[in-house]
């Protein structure tokens, strides 16, 4: 299991509301039944590695489905193979040393 | 008030684990006074953006004092002038769009 | 076609250079033909959006192959479908307005 | 000297072209002798930590003067504390890898 975080961002549309494209987003990872963590600067979720990428690459093409001309998608994966990562599991471990 | 996310990333420190500092960049935020939100991709604060641009540069110090070699800091900063922005209201509208 | 730019930190590695894991990346980008720019943070590779995200996938997985235990790469994709965009314009396209 | 890529996003424009906002933050760069990179997917500019992030702090108040209302900046510092670090070198250090 892999972590991810994405956030993709229209260009051109004219408003400075992305919120209605995050929420088209949102309702992919549902349908996909991936287990995912909505933040204020993007979604992060989890799942082999494979499958995040075949992911990212069906969320970076839902704003041109919606008549987007442009698309500027950023992504992160953080990926370890020396033990099993889920969501979650980073924060508590923060929080574990700051007690 | 703009929003940003911040990951600094010690390089060269021979574990894969990185949670101690992060815990430390946490306890530099208790410090200052900023409301944070700690994810498992990075740490999202909320503040005047002049603010933030020097609370950036401090914690991008901090593996340093640690004996840190080399540090790797990615940031995102998201600032609107049309409206008030605060931490968990994107979500929010995003969750409002999804009734 | 679409630009992306990659990097592909190795974290634990316990050596502060990358220059070797950088190396490792180029040769796939040669040996699957793809056109790039190296730069010092990252390499940007244009194709259609499809390959891309496939080639992601591979560059990602090089440095496990060569005993790493944790992976962290950043991708950005710019994705066009009003107008084709290839390496360099988008420079000469800013250089253009600097005359 | 550190390295530092940025990428300054406007949103709610109504264009797909941000040419002219990337020419705007080259001038500035040019104004204030820093040495940079320009890529068809940010600016490398090379500097003192320090004065990075005050400039980083400059480019990203750049469009809000042309009238944009809401921007979206995305930064990576590499800051090595080991050796100093130049514009080109790395691109440099890896291709001798590649012979």
């Amino acid at each position: 299991m892999a972590l991810m975080e994405i956030s993709v961002v229209p260009l051109g549309t004219g408003s400075t509301s992305l919120s209605k494209y995050v929420a088209q987003i949102v309702r992919i990872l549902q349908e996909e039944g991936f287990s995912y963590t909505l933040t204020d600067m993007g979604t992060i979720i989890e799942g082999p590695v494979e499958q995040l990428f075949h992911l990212a690459r069906r969320l970076h093409e839902a704003p041109f489905t919606a008549g987007v001309k442009r698309v500027y998608t950023s992504i992160k994966i953080d990926d370890r193979r020396d033990k099993k990562v889920h969501l979650g599991e980073k924060v508590k471990s923060v929080e574990g040393k700051l007690v």
